[in-house]
């Protein structure tokens, strides 16, 4: 009986972690390695399609089709729960499927996300967390996990210039997770007595600004917070995407003329699409005037704090006079996901706003380190100056909305220690450099044209770029041969708007063709949505430069976007219209 | 310039990874081997201190003392982040501090939280999930991880009962995470104009309803969603912690009659102090009958619907007719920390409480998976026969409140492969069989007093007791031997309770003094504040079973309490006082 035996052997985790680590490892490092020795061809000017083979490390075909994949996997028993453990000899062949049908983030033309390439220290990391298996709530279970997270909160913290005396962070699971905790924070400190009776405490709406570029999480937080998505309002930017602090402070003014009630503002340093990093020292301004919390999302690009080029490092000035900083290791700086800070210029004010009686977890009367805790909470909210009164909270549950944590500091933490500052600056740099050279050449590829003018240094790691023949947008093209007549059906084409976006929507269609067509070929690359008042133009690539990223590459992928998308308008022409692209 | 060497080595990831692996994997068996050992020691009726070592695999003793570790992981060189790298032999010596200054959790005396000894096959699969270092936002960046999710939401919402066609579930950060999303999901649902208006649009106050022993998340979620504190309303519960239905029902027509607006109850499967199962058909009634949302917290419990034993499985009747159904795989099942799911009746539900438009990430106009995801959110959302209407969305971060999502399903994904529904029973029964035993040993100790009745069975695979010298409350004893006047300075003794309360302070510093003096012994129990109503007896207790407990180490720590506790209270009879204990 097999079962039986495995489960008799669950007194033996030794022996059964052993065996199945040494059939694992060595199947990581070779997928591992394919990634590599696709960048290698890449450098040496070599076809990954040459040896045979026809297909690249990124990913499956098959994982083109979620039926058809779901089909194999339920065929070869990969998904099958059964009555009977299937052992290490099981697992060996569920990780061949796993590896098989996922992608490689390691691969060179993974350039889709935020996030890439996973470091092998950060990989240690994750293996060693789960060995530890501990939980960040209380100190007395993960000793020296919560002394590292504080430590690299602390270190952070630093980096960005929060340098108050309670200056701090806390490790959370996500961007996302960062920026709610960002605004709970910000309520129960605006306005304690939220935190009995609710929002409704506090008369006129409260509202919440953050840019039109800014992420989709701080609506989503809103919302769920109870302030409904109507108060949040986004604020209009400029050409370049950044925040534009007039529009900030007239919104702000005319929300307290109507009586409503602002409150916080998210400024992003590394907008999602286009890179762009908000004036954060006038916006400061304007938080401080009007007593908004004044959080940075800077979850991407937050990284540039590791820069050496004092011109990335400057896009960061003035984050330091933010109250509350989001950044996420696991994007730039090449930590496994997820690894997140929520980063504070007084922490004192995450642990009243979130601290809540546990008596079962948190020991208030019985340790030393919960018996600080209850001294912090008893003394006065409003007292700036900190001194006996603060007594550091080890038991790191007491700050955040969680109670189980993993102790993803450590993935940071070992990347940190084995690369060192200096590591971590020259990738940064060097990613850098890679992007403005993908940028350059961009500009003079007649058939690509740049999102942002001709000549412009990107903000961060993204290249964003249309898709041009010739140097004409794909709907003109169709329009001049007129085998497209963009005015027909125009029965809701009242407004100029509209109109733009149906011109916008073929070359919506050729870009998203385009970025399918080239994931055989070894690269996913994503696309974002026609800009506001850009819409005839349609959605636009948005290549995301990572820190292993090489110069041939972005290169290869120049080359491949415009083959591909030369192919793919020439079948245009020669059918009777797009009727490929069609939906 | 080693800094130098290692950045440039960060395009040979392969070769540092597996240097990096091989020298950190035979450390981590180590570090297991002991824990295993350890029981072997326990199993053979051994003491972890004959062989000079003088300490068991638990943890360093200089982890008790915050203080001195830090200073040591100062002085060592471990905390310091510096401009040059350390690589891979700087990295090694970090480990080594790391294993040493860590709980080790597969220590058979770490019997002091809900998780405990990881399962080797969810220890690979962290290591796998650094390798494939993605995000389960969108299906294309991970197609087999999302399926894997998928499949076992939905396995998983079967074993419960939530049998509908639109079933399933999503993976989520935690318990409180899970818990917190299913009320988003609940006030969304039932009052969908807060989506936009936020919590104001509903007239009157919204009330959620929870057992006075139900987990603290609640509450804070309840205070983070902008309902505030006042809104949870803790339902009384019978002597042995079970919410009670009728007292639910009374709080509920009280409040509707006061204008109020009750809309969601929590129960809880396998409570955290006590492990006890709240009568589910008896609350899903009452919910029916006043339009609640019905959520189950199973995060502990829930690992008894793996359970062979029909009077486990038992414990969840009625779990099947919820809305929601948290359960944490990273408690009972041995999953590493943090495996978390929130179960559904109606997925559909989630898609519409949590959707917003992201262009940039989700593509609504370009594939066929996210076109699904569109016209399921077009349709009437009371329509209550799933049919064309609701095609499951396939990028999951729609239907959470995060973005970035590790794929934390694959944990367990594998351990439930490699030990098989069966290898699970038999270790849930097993596990159970030992705290049975525990408990019986409990009742016939003289110096033990359980803290239910004797002779009753656990509901869970918690523990609960007093230590009582020669079947007295502590301050009994001392109360006899005129040690103590608890009389005095009795200025606030006015009531009953803060009498009771003052009498059991003195065991609550017993209770957590055996508690602290168990850990160089190899032993981490946690202990819980006294029971409402049983003030005089203080804090007492908890002790969690796992499905790696034996049946010897129960056996022992008995005797160890009972030494400790002994040796104790014989060191406060022998001084003027306790006062050891007092602070």
């Amino acid at each position: 009986m097999p079962a039986k035996a495995h489960f008799e052997s669950t007194y033996e985790r030794a022996v059964q972690l052993e065996q199945i680590l040494s059939n694992t490892v060595p199947e990581l490092i070779k997928f591992v390695n394919a990634a590599e020795k696709e960048r290698s061809q890449h450098i040496a000017g070599g076809s990954p399609f040459a040896n045979g083979g026809g297909h690249t490390s990124l990913v499956d075909p098959l994982c083109g089709s979620r039926e058809s994949l779901e089909k194999t996997l339920s065929s070869n028993g990969f998904l099958a729960l059964n009555e009977e453990g299937a052992g290490a000899q099981g697992l060996q062949r569920l990780l061949d499927s796993l590896l098989r049908y996922s992608v490689n983030t390691s691969a060179p033309g993974f350039m889709d996300k935020l996030y890439a390439a996973p470091l092998p220290p950060g990989i240690a990391a994750e293996l060693v967390l789960g060995v530890l298996n501990t939980n960040l709530h209380v100190f007395q279970v993960s000793p020296v996990l919560s002394l590292v997270e504080k430590h690299m909160t602390k270190a952070m913290a630093k980096i960005f210039g929060l340098n108050g005396p309670r200056s701090g962070g806390v490790s959370v699971q996500g961007g996302s997770a960062s920026n709610m905790t960002s605004i709970v924070v910000a309520r129960n400190t605006l306005f304690p007595e939220t935190k009995v009776e609710g929002n409704g405490a506090v008369k006129g709406q409260l509202l919440l600004y953050t840019s039109a570029h800014g992420h989709y999480s701080i609506e989503k937080a809103a919302q769920a917070l109870g302030f409904g998505s109507s108060s949040v309002i986004a604020v209009p930017v400029d050409e370049c995407g950044r925040m534009l602090a007039s529009e900030l402070e007239r919104l702000v003014v005319e929300a307290e003329h109507q009586g409503k009630v602002p409150f916080y503002v998210n400024a992003t340093a590394g907008s999602t699409v286009l890179g762009s990093f908000d004036p954060f020292e006038d916006i400061h301004k304007i938080a401080r005037e009007h007593n908004l919390w004044f959080h940075v999302d800077a979850a991407w690009g937050g990284g540039f704090a590791f820069a050496a080029k004092p011109e990335l490092k400057g896009q960061l000035r003035g984050v330091g006079l933010a109250d509350s900083v989001a950044t996420n290791p696991h994007k730039m700086l090449g930590v496994p996901v997820t690894c997140s800070f929520l980063l504070a210029k007084d922490l004192k004010q995450f642990k009243e706003a979130n601290t809540l009686k546990a008596g079962y977890l948190f020991h208030d009367d019985e340790t030393a380190q919960s018996r600080d805790i209850s001294n912090g909470a008893s003394k006065n909210s409003d007292d700036e100056t900190p001194g006996d009164d603060w007594n550091e909270p080890w038991d790191l549950a007491d700050l955040t909305l969680q109670c189980g944590r993993r102790g993803d500091s450590l993935k940071f933490f070992f990347c940190w220690k084995y690369y060192g500052t200096s590591g971590y600056s020259t990738m940064v740099d060097v990613a850098y450099m890679n992007a403005c050279h993908m940028s350059t050449l961009v500009d003079r590829e007649s058939n690509l044209t740049p999102v942002l003018s001709k000549g412009r240094a990107p903000d961060c790691l993204q290249v964003c770029f249309y898709f041009t023949p010739a140097g004409q947008f794909v709907h003109e093209l169709f329009t001049e041969s007129g085998r497209i007549n963009v005015q027909e059906g125009g029965v809701d084409q009242t407004t100029e708007k509209s109109q733009r976006a149906r011109l916008g929507k073929l070359n919506s269609q050729v870009t998203s063709g385009i970025a399918k067509a080239l994931i055989p070929r070894g690269f996913m690359i994503d696309f974002a949505p026609a800009l506001e008042g850009q819409e005839d133009r349609g959605s636009f690539f948005r290549v995301v430069v990572n820190i292993s990223t090489v110069r041939e590459t972005v290169e290869r992928l120049i080359q491949e976007v415009v083959t591909v998308g030369t192919s793919l308008v020439a079948d245009l022409k020669t059918n009777a219209g797009p009727v490929g692209l069609q939906r």
